[in-house]
């Protein structure tokens, strides 16, 4: 076009999910999304969102591409929505055509939005040449999606509550490159029926047991902090586990109670206890959802995922070493993660 | 014997056993069996113990029976403990012979210390000529196993926390004659591998989430008491669910955690939400165990029984209406009780 004096401008960032080993359940404020307590979580290499985001003047309206399909008008809204915390500190703010590749299997039963509002951050950061430290880009994540603060960093990473918008941002904890590891028993990968909105907001409301939560979350967070310093897994998968449970508990203490757990969680449980009892170092957690997560060593995944098999199918059995942080990925990359996307 | 004074002593009664719809978990003294929170049950007619307690001077030392069999050193130890609660009492102590048949079928996977610890009392109470009354009987009954204290009456029975042994006792709340009824869907009638009391005190020594637990269950208490009064069956139907599920809860909520939950029981809760779905009233309670209890209306007893069959064998669904309390029996009703047991 002639009337145009600037060129588009281009941002491609990859970010990987994470599973909470002490959990975010409940915001302090909604809107914000400030959380009623600081968490920890481990990155996953195996689960990412490749996003690319492009400005143009020619635009006239945002558009979102999820995994080559373009998304509804209700979908693009939360992407402008997004786009318009950074626009505001543009001097010339875009439309912006935002394409995602979500590499997080379907099978996996987790949720994308931690890697997928990770991922859109780091690359409007980069198409929009603002340039926001980590620290900084963490809180603008948050603004998507809670736990998508976290996947700002790889390995462990805190989410600290912060006192405010500015400073509740992840903080890097440790690289997790010390046999670490992750399995994950694929329960029910369906979409959830109660969202983990709507169950933290009726924890948050009516369950007895939330006042408990909140302080023991604290003290498990100081715990496990310490123990990843001294790289003590037996005490880092204790805390996961109870934490974990905990969680949960505050749940069943709502009214109505809530529990996202099925049969097949329990058999799973079951599982995780049986391992431990033949030998293995694994310690479970569980989210708003059924499937069950087991946090182990990497040099025990192939093992662990043997013992499973005999309860599970194997494709039911997703394995992940530790994931890095937001990476920003040239044209090339982006180009070979579309033709991943389409094998 | 020529050298004996007094005739042998007799004394025989029937106690129901009961499900506690606000829960007993967590003592507040060991040794007195006083509890941290009131509870209240529902007591059952198909669940019963029949107990005879013979008393003799020429006894040398009390002996248990138990279903025809007689019992262990040990066994009979916990009976001659309960039995010195009494002979402190008598004028003339005597060694006693006891025996007992328990009418709680293992197939319906309940506990029968409640019902067994309520027929032994009230059998000592006749055969001791004591004759104490109900509520002092209660507390009696309380030192063999708590529950046993709410099996004294019949219906919905309150057991008042009381400041001291002395008040620490059942009070009958309602006779529960308004169409109410419990159908048990038997997940496991195996004993459990954690007792209730390793599991209460576990709870109680370590989970972050008891004291809020101790403070929501007097406000259940209050509340389904009114519910009750009020002959408002939902209401007393969603606080019976919820403070089962709030003492599952505060048990998660333990280090290492407890779950007595099997992956049945989980379907088995899923079928009750279906009932509801489908217009029944009918709302769940578990306790240290796996199996799920509903109750519901005595008039859908049948048809519920009908529905669940579609996922559960029919020879795991067992109903009971309200039981009454503590009744004395006759030696001709010991007989067609004996009769009735080897059938």
């Amino acid at each position: 076009m002639t009337d145009t004096q600037q060129a588009s401008q281009v941002g491609i960032a990859r970010a990987h999910t994470n599973i909470a080993l002490i959990k975010y359940w409940g915001k302090r404020d909604k809107d914000l999304f400030l959380p009623m307590n600081s968490s920890l979580s481990l990155t996953l290499e195996a689960f990412y969102t490749d996003t690319k985001v492009t400005f143009d003047p020619n635009f006239t309206e945002d558009s979102f591409y999820l995994n080559l399909e373009k998304q509804s008008c209700e979908e693009t809204q939360k992407i402008s929505r997004f786009l318009d915390l950074f626009r505001q500190r543009m001097a010339v703010p875009l439309f912006a055509r935002v394409e995602s590749l979500n590499f997080v299997p379907t099978a996996a039963g987790l949720a994308s939005s931690a890697s997928a509002f990770a991922a859109l951050a780091g690359a409007i950061n980069q198409a929009s040449g603002l340039d926001l430290d980590l620290p900084e880009l963490s809180t603008f994540a948050r603004r998507g999606s809670g736990s998508s603060t976290r996947s700002i960093y790889g390995g462990f990473v805190e989410w600290d509550m912060g006192t405010s918008s500015e400073d509740s941002m992840a903080i890097p904890v440790d690289d997790a490159g010390w046999d670490i590891g992750m399995l994950i028993i694929v329960v029910n990968a369906e979409k959830k029926t109660l969202s983990s909105r709507q169950g933290m907001e009726s924890t948050v409301a009516t369950s007895p047991f939330y006042p408990a939560w909140v302080t023991s979350a604290k003290e498990d967070l100081d715990n496990i902090k310490q123990a990843i310093a001294d790289k003590d897994f037996q005490t880092v998968g204790q805390i996961t586990e109870s934490n974990g449970m905990k969680m949960h508990a505050t749940m069943l203490g709502a009214l109505p109670p809530i529990s996202y757990w099925e049969a097949d969680s329990v058999r799973a449980q079951q599982a995780v206890r049986q391992l431990r009892d033949k030998g293995f170092q694994a310690y479970m957690t569980m989210d708003a959802g059924p499937n069950v997560k087991v946090l182990c060593r990497a040099s025990d995944l192939e093992a662990i995922k043997e013992e499973l098999s005999k309860e599970f199918p194997k494709d039911k059995l997703v394995t992940s070493l530790p994931g890095n942080g937001l990476e920003l990925l040239t044209e090339q990359q982006w180009d070979e993660s579309l033709a991943n996307f389409r094998k």
